[in-house]
């Protein structure tokens, strides 16, 4: 069973290693539970539905609460703690696009508005209801949506229904021999269709592409009619209007199939990690590598801080014990820095770029050491979410955000953002541990994805009112520096505030427009993007 | 000195070889030249200029002709054989952002409208006033635009005023030890504005990429202000707004500014050719070689009556007819077909792909006959185009049209659109030559690009009557059989009436709408893309 609220399934746990608690209080201080809502007591919270009945609408408080919120830590403070806040007044689970056709009427008829709902894994605010707004909210739930729909072996395009979760399309691929290749850190649960309204990545778009590349075409049912996308290989024909769907989050209507760019199941892959002496020298290389065109399928640099903390988190305390030896051996310490690095596709190639690979990590102070740590990583990437868990319950928060800039920027923005949440704890009177990697890489720059760790408060609104302060900092930082608000999460009701800063006065008109062409009377997700 | 009313430099011609005209006399038929208009009396047919005098408006007759029109076959005709029809009534040269603005208002205040010139290269009408247009034209000449801005060395991003042409930005990137790899067949004089405004796509876009992902971002001054494109190397911030400047052929204002993403110089740079028994056979290989993901860095698949047309143009007759014998001894015979492959990057790479596609190509019957043919095809690549002025001196026209469509619609589509050609020109009495090649070619699909060769009429307007029906009937067949109206030439005036089929009533909504937007009164290029 789908917990509530919080990550994954609720038989699967990631209990902390021995050491690691002492490790966290090491950092931030010895840190005390937080009790929580029941489910019981947070449905006593719900409001009654403003919908009118409907028979394909549940208005139960429990699944109301279900699709309330996504997976950020202001979600996770609502469901756990209270106020639970604005709720959907019911749920409809749409079986086709007739349906989803239906469904919106029924919304304009009355007066309510629609959060298409795929997969719940949001982390900034994609499906929340305004708290300003009085329209009753009808949640579109699309998981019943999920069937390969058409699969053309030639093209290797495959067209499903949107609600189909990673799991269960990479399954349905599988029986052709085929996967699509994306993977991001959600992936159990996430959606196709989440994927595409808000522009996600997986953690090998090295190799297989953003879901920008790999969504050729498809279906949007908006209030005001059907957009459908054909999915031609490359097109000259004026600007790409899958570009339009492509992080719509909701705006513009419901996508409800998607046809996307499969490729063969590779014949080999590897995931093989080296150490550098510090950060610069990991920089430099990856930067080598991705510049000189080595097509490798991800590469996942981390900070010394992270390095240690993913280390101290990871168990194996005999293996870990005996690599950081090895690693002083060869000069390596405390500022020592993980790459992972993941060959995909056929083994020829395979071979000669890990050789190339290594040839250029080598000549930047690497120490390859083999695949034991790459594959660590690889069988345990779905599984870190569910940490949040555990973590919560012995009284830690953790939260990441990320942007995107050019290589040059890398260097300065990376620490930047690290001190500037630390800045902000301190004037709170409170440590965060703050680690940092870049896992998204381009030959012209990159992501910068930053996790950050600290205590919960005894007053839930006190937690809250920090990560405000924290993220705000954040957020203002990327933007003045030219990142992008977002490389990979979305824009959502959190991010909002900053995407003018990006998009331009008449950028947000554009949108704006859009938004207003497809839907007249502003009755999807309003508030996602802007307001 | 650049030729007015044809291809390239004057002072280049490509004579046919030889044997070659009584190769084309075989195929349609011995051709008579037409009788053409000098500049002068080109000239004679420009009517006075309607637009108010301005300081940097230039209204001479010989400057307006060379403005007047691209590359088209219609536009041959119109500057070859007259009329002339509809010239812009001024020329600008602006030179930088502030100029164009101005430029921009003092055409919002003479009433007149505005047409961006990149470098005249448009195949598909981009620039051709329409002629039931009865405003002023001011033709914005932004070849003055063409520095370097600013070169960031670690993230390799470089920003270029937009006027600047491929060999001038090839060797501005050089002295950085970079390159763009943009090398559309336009190379010579198209600019990398023209790229972006019509989402140009170059011969080794399989190593490089598209202009889509080759242009990071800029700025585009529009009549109600500009839109600056933050170059970010990905984001999930929304909607993609670079997405809706591609391919905006000038109706949303005039694109001043790009930032592109350059590679260093290749280490290694090799082309090859295959030679396979039939089509099926090579078009399986290039299938079989994406689809594994073995980097190549181009592939172009000639039918078998290209590979004939090619080997009777090339000249070389030695060369050839030892090459007839070598494959007639591995049982090639007149259904061969020609496979060029390009391998570039790290030398150790380049060997590893070599050795993979050669071994495709072998399992699929090819016979790899070394780097001759492909060096040739490399030598030779921008030097084509000027074969059209030779063959139109000695009476034929030849002309290209092109889609792309998945691969499981390659074997169909491709012989239906030769079929169709032959079929429309057999309504007239005559024969066409057609043939066809695959060159930018995808995992998922193929584009689909044929040249046809036909004679002249004595009668000009004869000529483009069979021009527009082959044109027409080609186009209604590849909307009507799914494929994108263009994968690469634009869709300027002579697509605009198939892209509907292409976008649907919604989509033609939203980009009218982008339009009205960003250019309330209509004055940038009407005509082009919609009318």
């Amino acid at each position: 069973m789908r917990r509530w609220n919080g990550w994954g399934d609720d038989s699967i746990d990631y209990p902390l290693p021995g050491n690691a608690r002492r490790f966290l209080e090491t950092l931030v201080g010895i840190a005390a539970p937080v009790p929580g809502l029941t489910l019981e007591q947070a449905a006593a919270q719900v409001p009654e539905s403003r919908l009118p009945t409907h028979p394909q609408v549940q208005t139960g408080a429990s699944e109301r609460l279900r699709h309330a919120r996504g997976q950020s830590l202001p979600d996770w403070l609502a469901l756990r703690c209270g106020p639970v806040g604005p709720v959907p007044d019911g749920v409809a689970y749409p079986q086709d696009a007739d349906q989803v056709r239906a469904l919106l009427r029924f919304a304009q008829q009355s007066g309510a508005c629609v959060i298409p709902y795929g997969g719940g894994t949001s982390v900034v605010g994609h499906l929340t209801p305004d708290q300003a707004n009085r329209q009753p909210v009808l949640s579109l739930d699309l998981s019943r949506m999920n069937r390969l729909l058409n699969f053309d072996p030639h093209s290797l395009l495959a067209s499903f229904g949107v609600g189909v979760s990673g799991p269960d399309l990479e399954a349905q691929l599988r029986s052709h021999g085929c996967t699509l290749g994306h993977f991001p850190q959600s992936f159990e649960y996430s959606t196709l269709g989440g994927w595409v309204a808000t522009r996600s990545s997986g953690q090998q778009s090295l190799r297989y592409g953003r879901i920008e590349k790999l969504f050729a075409g498809g279906r949007l049912v908006s209030p005001i009619g059907d957009l459908e996308l054909l999915p031609a290989p490359a097109s000259a024909a004026g600007p790409d209007l899958r570009e339009m769907v492509l992080g719509s989050e909701g705006r513009l209507g419901v996508i409800t199939e998607a046809t996307v760019r499969a490729s063969p199941l590779p014949e080999k892959e590897e995931f093989h990690a080296v150490f550098f002496p510090d950060f610069t020298h990991g920089q430099e290389a990856v930067m080598q590598i991705l510049q000189k065109g080595i097509p490798v399928s991800m590469l996942r640099m981390s900070t010394a801080a992270e390095t240690t903390t993913t280390l101290a988190l990871a168990g194996h305390e005999a293996l870990i014990s005996g690599l950081e030896k090895l690693l002083a051996l060869r000069g390596l310490g405390s500022e020592k820095c993980m790459l992972i690095a993941g060959f995909t596709g056929q083994a020829v190639m395979v071979r000669a770029a890990r050789q190339e690979a290594l040839a250029e990590t080598a000549r930047h102070g690497g120490v390859h050491i083999g695949r034991t740590f790459g594959d660590q990583w690889h069988k345990n990437r779905f599984r870190t979410p569910y940490l949040r868990n555990t973590l919560w319950e012995k009284g830690y928060a953790i939260d990441t955000l990320e942007t995107a800039v050019g290589w040059s920027r890398v260097p300065t923005l990376l620490p930047a953002i690290e001190t500037e949440l630390r800045t902000v704890m301190q004037s709170f009177g409170e440590r965060v541990h703050v680690f940092t990697h870049l896992s998204h890489v381009y030959p012209y720059g990159s992501s910068i994805y930053t996790t950050f760790l600290f205590r919960l408060a005894a007053d839930p609104q006190e937690t809250l009112q920090r990560w405000q302060a924290m993220k705000r900092a954040a957020s203002q930082l990327i933007v003045s520096s030219g990142g992008t608000i977002s490389h990979q999460h979305g824009v959502g009701r959190d991010h909002r505030a900053y995407l003018p800063a990006e998009k331009g006065e008449l950028g947000m008109q554009a949108l704006r427009q859009a938004a207003a062409l497809f839907d007249p009377q502003g009755i999807m997700n309003p508030g996602a993007m802007f307001e």
